[in-house]
């Protein structure tokens, strides 16, 4: 069992609708000691391949996007999500359904932060139906970029999420894959790497 | 002049409208050398002061906020903004008026993430108005928490949100001080510390 999965397993709470709640140490209160393992964990896990942007999405996926940077070298762009004030002109647009807010959301990211030629790190504190990570890639592939792989902190395996990515030919590493949920027993299984 | 001055002058463009954009380094693509310098430079003026939490808001103070906490190895707690969902009776709420979207914004942290005894550093990347530092500090003196300081990356000199937080006793640092914008010139200056 690694660092982050033993995390969820300690301070992890398992809510009534089975979701998993882990705002007191990666999307509210960030315990800067596991965001760190995840991100050097992740880098690992890419190896050699080249990244010239690591891509997020505002706001849970800036932390670890940051934290990764710092180890690339290169810079974070984080796409911003909602309402569009100004225009579409200069904006790579995509559209991700919010499960919380009940509606499709624009996803946006100005044209000058990605570009052809760019190698993508995607990058989110969430894999569960992949709508933000594909809307991402979307906008990557709107640019000309490349996609070196996708890397998340918790993959939710029983939702088809990451299997879609994987299918589609990216490499999807997600250092904890949460097999299934006993919302009686208050207990959680990882699927392990193979 | 100081590295995120250079950067601001080199790469920041005026609006029509006067304000300073920024997005290329600072809050959509983030440079993580300068976020770096940000972070060291604010850390430095702070000194020895005890820091327990650095807290922001979503979403553009993440970045900086996690960058300040691998350097003081404490954790980041970023407040939420805007709807609630689910009640405010394990929540400390606050608000402050967002000039964007032209309306009063609600500003919430989950109880637990700040406590009696933290000393607690409040980042952000701009400080205009002073709204959201306030709302942050109000947050975290409803806690029972004390203030280290206030650090920013830009401040805007000709609004009054330096001015009311000095005034109400705290350390407040900001790495750029922008005195005055110049649109027809495109010019900017600096404030520069005593």
């Amino acid at each position: 069992m690694n660092f982050l999965e033993q995390k969820i397993l300690e301070s992890g709470a398992i809510k009534s609708d089975g979701t998993i709640k882990v705002d007191n140490f990666l999307n509210h209160q960030i315990d800067i000691d596991v965001m760190r393992y995840i991100a050097i964990e992740l880098k690992r896990r890419f190896g050699k391949k080249p990244v010239t942007k690591i891509l997020t999405i505002e706001a849970s996926g800036i932390a670890l996007a940051t934290m990764l940077a710092t180890m690339y070298d290169a810079p974070v762009v984080y796409a911003k999500k909602g309402q569009i004030y100004n225009g579409v002109e200069d904006k790579y647009v995509s559209h991700a359904f919010s499960a919380k807010q009940c509606h499709m959301n624009n996803v946006f990211v100005s044209k000058p932060y990605i570009n052809e030629g760019d190698k993508v790190l995607v990058v989110d504190d969430f894999l569960a139906e992949g709508q933000a990570c594909l809307a991402l890639i979307d906008i990557a592939h709107q640019a000309g970029a490349t996609i070196t792989g996708v890397g998340v902190a918790i993959e939710k395996g029983y939702m088809d999420g990451g299997e879609k990515l994987r299918n589609a030919g990216f490499q999807v590493e997600s250092i904890a894959i949460i097999e299934s949920v006993d919302i009686e027993k208050q207990a959680i299984t990882f699927k392990q790497r193979t």
